[in-house]
């Protein structure tokens, strides 16, 4: 391709239960080894950011995602320490609760309070975009 | 960057003016050379999609953007004959009118109604969601 370079294209996924909890990875290498995040990854060519954005959250959690709702674009260039990703976060719902950890995931958990938590990246920010977007799933 | 190889980040930017007229350039090279399209181009790395948004209004017309309303992510795979791009599309107004083209742009120009006119890449898209997201900008 005769492109310039430019920032590494990924996506992540926000699932909310229909308790408001939401749906997180323990990450298994680095960076931010074993800090909870939300499932994603980076996007091949020749795919969608939707199409990567459930085979993430399929390979990770086992999941099968319902329709995507974009919460936003993240491409701060210090968001991954190693080097400038953007990230294309999709909010989404899913018929079934039974994740199960795999690929990147050491584990995966439905959590009611993710505020606690250290998460990885901008995770954080992105859950607080995905729950202004979505007020009524939270309890 | 020990990246895998991921979709080229682009970003296109939207502007209308009081009157509802669009903001296009005509391409000064391929592909598309010489339709009309949208203010755009590649991300650098190491710059937010705002910044290039900003970046390529500035260079490709004189105008500078007011605040930026994300209208969505477009990255069908095959929406450049190049190769796989995949562009973060803003929405924005801008104080002042007397656009002049430059780099990438041979001319640029207000457009009251680009619906006639065979737009470059997916911008035809890009332009139906703007208007939807603008309503009140259209006649």
């Amino acid at each position: 391709m005769p492109f310039p370079t430019t920032p590494a294209l990924t996506t992540d996924c926000v699932v909310f239960d229909k308790a408001g909890r939401v749906l997180l990875i323990r990450r298994k290498n680095a960076p931010f080894k074993d800090r909870y995040a939300l499932p994603g990854g980076f996007v091949d060519v020749r795919e969608t950011v939707e199409d990567a954005c459930r085979r993430e959250l399929r390979e990770e959690t086992g999941l099968k995602a319902g329709p995507l709702v974009l919460i936003g674009v993240y491409s701060d260039p210090k968001r991954d320490p190693r080097g400038h990703t953007c990230s294309v976060a999709f909010l989404t719902r899913t018929e079934r609760a039974d994740a199960k950890a795999g690929d990147d995931a050491a584990a995966v958990k439905w959590v009611a309070d993710w505020r606690p938590l250290k998460l990885a990246f901008d995770h954080a920010k992105i859950l607080r975009a995905a729950e202004r977007l979505a007020p009524n799933l939270r309890p």
